[in-house]
């Protein structure tokens, strides 16, 4: 069976395919690759497991391939140029398309490569991770990280489609699994109480790769990501929500040299210091912060910030935030379980505090994990 | 005298505001920045002519500065990510205005730059030297080059608005004078037979540096340049025509390694060589190709390819033109003077001969300067 949800965006509108077995269903998606070239971009992990049958799927046309190497600490300004580069020797012009091929990562840089080559082609997204399933691959955020701070380069660029194949998931590691829940979670947390609950009684199922239950957590990301960019495409108000625990979580991203923390991990702990500071804001209960660090914890996901950072860190880090408005840090804060605001309105004496707690507890992990 | 031209853009059209000292004016311009936070880019010529003027313009602005070294071998990625880390060192946001003082490889750069920090700020163009003030500041193609292919990663960026001050003119050296005069050129060629006759009137006066005359062809261009953009904006069609003798002149500037040529310099090269297709075609007269040879020889630019170059370098080089279609090269020619057109209806052996005929005269040239 195979699923289609619509991204909304008048002239850049396109559909997200969600169903087993795609990648060798060719005829179900090719028809949205307008072009007879195309340049598969992929990663060394990825290439192995997917790259000969996405080149079957697409016989007959001219086709040509970069694989980069994997991960975020990959995701630059001098990988990108590779891209560029296996377009010009390959002569494709500016009617070609780029194929994504892999997680966020790769899906992000496509994205841009194709945002910038020629000044804008076509691109399509085959995400193979949950995270870039759920989240990165829909939307047309494209980009780099700088060394001064993560995704400060890019465009926004719509995909022509999004293939998502579930089987996909059977090669994902597990620590790749868990990072992908991490952004799962952050939809109910943002958004819908309902698939909170929903995501609670099921993790277990989530989590050994149940097929049926996966596609419809991919499902109703896709759905509640599609709502939001079509209501917003480059993030004047809403579409931040999305971004719940990701100043924080980039901050841990760039502190600790992009690639050591997988992205969804660094979410993860930017969603508890969120949902700390929240609290002390006098908008969640206690109680609700332990029942999102109960599910984060189920999750396998890390709950602390790495043990050497400082609150200092945190703070220099954030400043170069893109939510940034006149020097002002803005943050997504939860008012309740599901409902979630982008808001100044909160106390410095508060983010102190929350900042400092969390770096309590990952230096007592620290102490603990060294004495056992 | 402050002149306003308007590119029509809907939510994107900006002014053109042309004038002499318009630099100690900025009650002109000043409210078509946003923004507190301004990054002055510019370059190691410009910086010690212009910068601090402008510095005092944007008095009460929080201004930051990147000076980039000068010359189109500069215009690339790694340059452009100085532009990034002054952006996040200075710790400006995606509320900046980046402010492009320079010609068009500063304006390109900074264009570029601004369309992907944060995923897309504002600019303004203070172009400085004819070539940027008549062409490349206004439309909103920004981007740098690759070693494989000139003006390859880019983006369509419009600037907030474009300040020529013609004054800026009185510190350019002869030979930038020259591959301005290029474009200006061009814009008689392609569209406009009374404006041609008009510079063919005026060159000596344009290249004795009389203002009013200078400010009358930047306005005359400006304003061709501005009803293209705003009925083309991102090159669909009819924008295409403003690229007469540029494959054949990227193809020039891409061979002999950027910065050895002038863009306007090959850009004369390769309208005479567009001019001799044409000829070929059955379009224009064989006194018309002396008229253009004729002009550019008054204005002090180059009529003949480097001596090195071959047809297969041209051929090589103009395949990845962003005209290409599959596989198709398309060019600029000339139906007659005054009147071009966007075709691939011409001869391999046409095109042959004119490449061939422009290779024998460089080699007589370069034969003829070492008897000398």
């Amino acid at each position: 069976m195979t699923l289609r949800l619509d991204v909304a965006l008048n002239e850049r509108s396109y559909p997200i395919f969600i169903g087993q077995g795609l990648l060798d269903r060719p005829e179900c998606w090719i028809d949205t690759i307008r072009s007879n070239q195309v340049m598969i971009v992929t990663n060394t992990t990825v290439a192995p497991l997917y790259l000969e049958r996405i080149r079957l799927a697409l016989t007959g046309k001219q086709i040509a391939t970069v694989i980069l190497p994997d991960g975020e600490q990959f995701k630059n300004l001098d990988t990108l140029d590779q891209i560029f580069t296996g377009l010009l020797q390959s002569r494709h012009n500016r009617t070609t398309t780029l194929v994504a091929l892999g997680g966020g990562v790769i899906g992000d840089m496509t994205g841009f490569a194709a945002a910038c080559y020629q000044r804008g082609v076509d691109f399509v997204q085959i995400p193979t991770t949950l995270l870039a399933q759920v989240d990165s691959s829909v939307g047309g955020k494209t980009g780099v990280n700088h060394p001064l701070g993560k995704n400060m380069i890019g465009a926004f660029h719509q995909p022509r489609c999004v293939i998502i194949d579930t089987d996909t998931l059977n090669t994902l590691a597990d620590n790749q699994l868990a990072a992908g829940l991490a952004e799962v979670i952050k939809y109910g947390l943002i958004l819908d109480l309902n698939f909170l609950q929903w995501i609670e009684a099921n993790l277990d199922s989530l989590q050994a790769r149940n097929p049926a239950i996966l596609a419809e957590a991919i499902r109703r990301c896709c759905e509640i990501k599609a709502q939001v960019v079509s209501e917003d495409e480059t993030e004047q108000g809403k579409r931040a929500l999305l971004n719940l625990g990701h100043t924080f979580g980039h901050a841990i991203e760039t502190y600790s040299g992009y690639g050591s923390w997988l992205h969804g991990e660094a979410v993860a702990v930017g969603t508890l210091l969120a949902a700390d500071l929240s609290q002390r804001s006098g908008w969640l209960e206690k109680s609700d912060i332990e029942r999102i660090k109960r599910l984060f914890l189920r999750a396998q996901l890390p709950l602390t910030p790495p043990p050497a950072m400082t609150s200092a860190d945190f703070m220099r880090l954030m400043a170069v935030d893109k939510k940034v408005l006149d020097g002002q840090l803005r943050l997504i804060l939860l008012r309740q379980l599901g409902d979630a605001l982008v808001t100044e309105q909160f106390s410095t004496t508060a983010l102190a505090a929350t900042l400092d707690a969390a770096i309590l507890d990952a230096t007592a992990l620290a102490t603990q994990a060294l004495d056992t």
